[in-house]
């Protein structure tokens, strides 16, 4: 597209992970809903942490592990997030830029440590989150620099976001921005516990500021408080611009004006680790849009890499996602 | 054995490992030797760091991720090394005492950061490694007790804490303590830059205050300056107690007195990482003796540990050593 320099500039909670191997019973024993995220305060975090057995430290966030994604596919990504000027934060940071992600927001100076999710992945692979906003709660609308969101294709923005207070406005000036520009503004509903934080504005933005919107199954019957995905499927047909459901095992349901797309889900040899499965399905969809790709080869590479990122540790893809779509005629 | 609290008590540097994939042009570049421990300054670390690719983050350390087999193999470790009260002393703190050993080393308040190593690992399996010493540096002949020394069946210590100067005077008086309550005192030679740097030193002191020795076969060729495996075999039968020698994919050569035994590697089906190889085959065979087992099966135990650590990322075992060996009949 003329005049943009980035692909897809995602703002999003910048984070980094704490993963650890645990069983049900530690989850049920710390009250923990599995599958899902919780926002845990410094206390209950030192609490958790000292809880858990050893973790391995990775660089997350959702929509920052989207735009690695965007990287690893080829495209030039961008992210928008607050650390703090930690050990944690130049962790944070090294990692996104060193894949060639501009990420250029300032750094906490004060306040807050850096964000961590302290993820405890399951013997099944399913992984629940526990997340210390930190520095994160920091980010605010100087962050956002409209001549920089003018320059995305596409701008990305995590339903995480809404719990930080002041981010939540630096999401909706940005999406200003991007429109203003004639960009197209994204977003994913993030968790069905989000959803049920935030459903009303949520249901509002979706009609008005979002192009595309990403949920899957149990966040988007929670955004129409329905129990069938086919009748929250009918509600997202019509109060969303395009709609992409994905459904784990059972792939993924795109939905734009009358159309309806639907792409399997691929077999995976050995299911690790479930972390960042939506964030990379986001990647390779969003990716294919800025290619000017078929919906139904953008949601074939969002299987595809959401496919690489369960079969390891960690929410960011190990192998080019630029080869993998290769091999397979993508 | 009575009166003693710990099976092995391990002291050395207190490192937080960066592991990042890359390939061996990047080695060359960047003057790296492979496969070797290179000390680097905190300006080095910094220009490497921004070099690399994304990285994640594990605790490590050799004598730590010895300690840590120890404990997987349902033995009861100590450590003493020094860290500072940063993010990444924290992450070392944590995850040495989840998984049941005993870390009480204060770390610092003040002076250089916890001590980092970034690991390159290339496709073969095999890492280099840059060691940024930081608090580690710091460790001293005050943090260590002899109450607490003596309650150790066997004291294990790193060839690498030769490199903080003070830490050699902390390592002197360890073994003093520990011959002084009747215990053994084990010693790993680390690498063979390390045994170079040290070679005269490391040469007296096996003769006089070490009773186990761990190498591998570029240490102790590179300790009695030879070039052939055997003729360093053969120095070593003369000026050791025990010595126990790694060879990689040849298994391992254990001498003691007149005697010699050979236990071969096992085969792994993917060899991802070999961090640390030399420290996880040292917690087999010092959990081995701590049981009273023979020399072969402590040689066994060994090959068995390392072969656990090498077919992943991260230098500390994922799963129990102590079901593997049992499924080993060990």
């Amino acid at each position: 597209m003329t005049g943009t320099n980035f692909d897809v500039l995602g703002i999003g909670n910048a984070i980094v992970d704490v993963l650890s191997r645990t069983d049900d019973a530690f989850l049920a024993a710390n009250g923990l809903a599995k599958g899902s995220m919780a926002l845990i305060d410094d206390d209950q975090a030192v609490t958790l942490y000292a809880k858990m057995g050893p973790g391995v430290e990775i660089s997350g966030g959702s929509a920052a592990n989207t735009i690695a994604g965007i990287s690893s596919f080829g495209g030039k990504g961008a992210f928008i997030g607050k650390v703090r000027n930690d050990q944690l934060g130049d962790v944070f940071a090294h990692d996104i830029r060193s894949i060639g992600v501009d990420f250029s927001t300032a750094a906490a100076t004060s306040g807050p440590q850096t964000a961590r999710c302290l993820v405890l992945v399951t013997p099944d692979g399913e992984r629940t989150m526990n997340t210390f906003l930190g520095a994160s709660q920091n980010l605010s609308v100087d962050d956002i620099e409209e001549n920089q969101i003018a320059r995305a294709h596409t701008l990305y923005l995590e339903g995480y976001l809404w719990d930080p207070a002041q981010a939540k406005e630096a999401f909706l000036k940005a999406a200003k921005f991007a429109h203003k520009a004639g960009r197209q503004v994204a977003l994913t509903l993030s968790d069905a516990f989000c959803v049920d934080r935030y459903r009303d504005e949520f249901r509002n933005l979706l009609k008005q500021d979002v192009d595309i919107l990403f949920a899957n199954e149990a966040e988007i019957t929670s955004l129409y408080e329905v129990s069938d995905f086919e009748e929250a499927a009918k509600q997202a047909q019509i109060e969303c611009k395009l709609a992409v459901l994905t459904r784990s095992e059972k792939g993924c349901v795109i939905l734009k004006d009358n159309e309806r797309h639907e792409v399997p889900a691929l077999k995976v040899d050995e299911l690790v680790d479930t972390t960042g499965a939506g964030d990379l399905f986001a990647s390779g969809f969003l990716f294919g849009l800025t290619q000017e790709r078929s919906l139904t080869d953008c949601g074939r590479l969002g299987v595809l890499a959401a496919s690489e990122v369960i079969s390891h540790i960690g929410a960011r893809p190990e192998t080019s996602l630029n080869d993998l779509a290769k091999s397979h005629g993508l």
